[in-house]
């Protein structure tokens, strides 16, 4: 890969005192990073230079929102001469849901460039599992290359065998390709959507923004309420990063909230509906098959995913299969048409501790496994739902056994919380069991806002939520090696015993809430260069004491080692004359 | 053990809706618990009574400050017959500090009944392992028994065994006594303390009551600024939980802060003054050896440890071996005549990522195993300090070889961190390390504050430092098993599924923060009783969509399995006819 980096000005991420740039790569990638640039060492630490660090980026180029996002991977995916434009499905006013029914007009405020004509496969699948399977590295697979800083070629592996997906729908170029795999980062889902009860379009779009900018690697728009259609194409067309969504909360919409007024065909158009959108992945819940809702009935809280419970009540309604593993290869076909990747829904996740790991999850577990295979015959990219709510000690078990019945697809997990008794702390309940089921394995993790169980995340919510699971999410990357994933700790665990704390704040995941946390209690300029913090005060630090035993060693030309091994006693005279000065007693600062 | 309880006016712990009650033990014990009172299922799901539900409670009995606390345990230990009353060290002006010498009189604001006379023993060991070796379960191990809901057979034999601690010195009578093993639940501690740049005396209290309140197990009061003897004067007398203390801060802060005018009879009459004070375990870092310093010389981050940077500074100025080595059985004679138990400091613990599990750490660790038998020779109890920084794949390592070194002595860790990148938010990136070291058998952890790293902690980062770390010890106690640790859990999440709202506020470890957050999108007061919240609406919650699978089948008198085995398609008929108004087209409350 060249190297030669284009620096731009800050994007819209959190980039104080960072700079956004641009590696190039092969095929004509440029794949935007984070710099951080780092001062000098101090003359106390040999006065070096230090290397910038360069942080993964996901919070794209940005722009106006009315205008949308540039479409970068349309040259790419037309360059590919495999789908054709066509006029695309008739829109309805139901797609805005039951209010704009009942108003007869579809939602004000549509995305001023809607409309734009829709892709798909002219022919053969047009997805990435598609290229890879015939042995093509794509510009979308050479950019995840550099983004993770691995070879192309196992990118092209990982996905040809199902390990990795890319999720990347033909109508949703504004998207930068990012790959979800255990091999490799471990990335993060945001979920943002409206209810019934609050959220606007507006507010859904800032939330998007913001999420990718606190570092979201996919969005969900999980939107249940008013004008569901109108505001995904203002996401869509503003998104950075593939989105996803859970179709059978739109088609619930479309016939009035009624689970039992479901039918095929109007799921089905559904999924064509926002495969022409642009949506990257569909959440499909087609293993809550009808022998398995019984299995729930005893459990402490039966059935709490959205789309688990609709599909359960549709196939006690009609005591017939549930459709979704009825149709399933239909399904395949439209998704192979447009790239849109399978994220097998878990319907029958544990909702609580006592249902974790109890056979309703894992016999869902077991036709998630045979319906990715299905997937995989017509070339469709797929990932794997898992709970949920799950104690410490059994979070293992659900990384082994997907593993080994759903042939190492990826593995997306909703935290899991590992306790059930702290709401308005469930992103940390949850960021325990998402860093270590990370550490196991698992290429996604759905966050857990504080909001959860108790109301929708407003956006101090969603940052709370984003910053927990980015700490998982690398907390697991050091546990799994990930190559260069140490160095952002090394620099900044460097910094902090330097005492640049410029440069530790720049390198912090929050840079903000690092420098007001410091500045509340020593806010002076000075502060920023003093070697010590008001935890311990000026007479009392460790790091200093601890950096004197470093510099005493250096500047008798010995190393510590070879000074107490010799046991020469006139080092520790000196060591103890120039000790007056080393706490300071001399005013500091 | 009998039952019956005393309810009383709610403590000052985190009481809505919660009434602290007295449980009565053998040997007199009343012991402290919070008691959840819930409602009755709603009769959609069978109008059964809830039992309530108890929680482990340390906030103490409460009073005037300025009284400080009953002394709960003086009968027991006057009873035994083995301590002397005597008249005790005679006060220092240097004992507050350099401030004080400076002012040349003591810390203004004494405790009002500061002076009593301290206990001792009059000859044999006083302390908990001295009586569980010789077959006595003392009426603090009674009280644990039932704190714990365990055998009190179980508590004396890990004591005798070494495998748990019941820290309760002689004079800190107002302790309730507690056990820390990892037989047990899992503990927290909070520090607090005043530094050369923050804080008055008044806030310390404040902090330590506070602390307590949101289920401090023990506070450690790492006071290195003013007024330290009378600081910590305040705090005991205040202190329903053990105190812990550093006293190598204090020593340093009586020879002007220059480690290398320590002396060891300076650092003994520390000890004594302390130990007449009532602290209950002191932090000695008797393993940070002259031949260890150099280990540390190329590390990322040196030695992080105050206590450790002190001993490493002295032992170079003086070239000499450790004087808290060299005087450990001293050291040991005055523990056991006060009962004061050792918590052995990690002082060359890590303090980044990089440094985790390196030579320098394990090599004192080592040294902590050896130190560990000689203190049980003189019958003082001991627990051992661990990291720090460590990623996730190398925490078991550090659990699994102190057990093994220091023979199963209970292991006590600050956190660890198990990333460096996120300042502001070391809460979590260490709840994360001490949930999983804690399921490996640590048996209490030291929280971390968001300020870690920052600043000194303020009463809002103690409650936010409590909640991460009470999560994570819960995350622990449900991954060992420990009876009874999930009852809590299970009747949240029933009081979830059957939308007792109320109930489940008060069953959360923080309730006015969970009620606060599910008012902000429904504040009114039949949102209390609604079975829906504004995540998903009222028409969309999978909550009542269960309910309703599992209503449907009690209504028939079939279970769900039966009706879908048997394939009775008038069943399913009746659940659609019904399904209308499951989905609540009629409005809904």
């Amino acid at each position: 890969m060249s190297d030669t980096t284009t620096p731009t000005a800050p994007g819209p991420g959190p980039t104080h005192g960072r700079t956004k740039i641009y590696v190039s790569g092969p095929q004509g990638v440029r794949v935007p990073f984070v710099e951080v640039a780092l001062a000098d060492s101090p003359a106390t630490h040999g006065a070096e230079p230090n290397p910038p660090v360069r942080l993964y980026d996901t919070s794209g180029p940005g722009g106006a929102v009315t205008e949308g996002l540039p479409a970068l991977r349309r040259p790419w995916v037309v360059g590919r001469g495999d789908v054709e434009e066509y006029e695309g499905r008739r829109a309805r006013i139901r797609d805005d849901g039951r209010a704009a029914v009942r108003r007869d007009g579809p939602a004000p405020g549509a995305f001023p460039h809607a409309g734009r004509r829709p892709l798909r496969a002219a022919g053969a699948p047009v997805t990435q599992l598609h290229y890879a399977r015939r042995g093509e590295v794509t510009p979308e697979m050479a950019f995840v290359a550099v983004r993770e800083g691995v070879p192309s070629e196992l990118v092209r592996d990982e996905i040809a065998a199902g390990r990795a997906i890319l999720p990347a729908n033909v109508n949703h170029p504004e998207s930068e390709p990012m790959v979800i795999g255990s091999r490799f980062l471990v990335k993060v889902n945001a979920n943002i959507g409206n209810s019934a009860v609050t959220s606007s379009i507006e507010e859904e779009v800032e939330k998007l923004t913001w999420a990718t900018r606190w570092g979201a690697d996919t969005v969900m728009d999980l939107s249940t309420g008013p004008d569901i259609h109108t505001t995904r194409e203002w996401i869509l067309r503003n998104s950075p990063v593939p989105i996803g969504t859970v179709p059978i909360y739109q088609a619930l919409e479309k016939v009035d909230g009624a689970p039992e007024e479901l039918t095929w065909d109007l799921y089905r158009d559904t999924l064509v509906e926002q495969a022409e959108q642009g949506v990257d992945y569909f959440t499909i819940h087609a293993g809550v098959l009808l022998r398995y809702v019984p299995l729930t009935a005893r459990r402490t809280t039966g059935i709490v995913s959205r789309g688990g419970s609709i599909m359960a009540a549709w196939c006690l309604a009609h005591h017939s299969e549930n459709f979704l593993y009825a149709h399933f290869e239909e399904i395949c076909e439209i998704m192979a048409a447009y790239d849109v990747a399978f994220s097998l829904g878990d319907g029958l996740r544990p909702g609580s501790i006592a249902d974790a790991n109890d056979e309703a999850q894992f016999a869902e577990l077991a036709t998630l496994g045979e319906l990715t295979g299905v997937a995989w015959r017509h070339d469709v990219q797929v990932m794997i739902e898992g709970p949920g709510h799950v104690p410490l000690h059994k979070i293992a078990e659900n990384v082994t056994l997907q593993k080994e019945v759903c042939h190492e697809a990826p593995f997306y997990t909703l935290g899991p919380l590992t306790v059930d008794v702290a709401p308005g702390y469930d992103h940390i309940t949850s960021a325990i069991g998402a860093a270590v089921i990370g550490m196991h394995g698992t290429a996604m993790l759905c966050y857990v806002t504080p909001k959860e169980h108790l109301g929708l995340p407003d956006l101090e919510d969603v940052k709370q939520g984003m910053i927990a699971y980015k700490i998982a999410a690398h907390a697991a990357d050091l546990a799994k090696g990930h190559p260069g994933a140490q160095s952002r700790d090394d620099a900044l665990s460097k910094a902090r015993f330097e005492f640049r704390w410029e440069d530790q704040f720049n390198l912090a995941m929050d840079p903000g809430t690092a420098r007001s946390y410091h500045d509340e209690t020593l806010p002076a300029a000075p502060a920023k260069t003093a070697h010590f913090c008001s935890m311990c005060g000026p007479k009392f630090c460790s790091m200093r004491i601890s950096q004197d035993v470093r510099a005493y060693a250096a500047e008798r030309g010995v190393d510590v080692a070879t000074a107490v091994e010799l046991g020469l006693k006139e080092k520790s005279d000196q060591f103890r004359a120039s000790g007056s000065e080393v706490y300071g007693r001399a005013s500091t600062t």
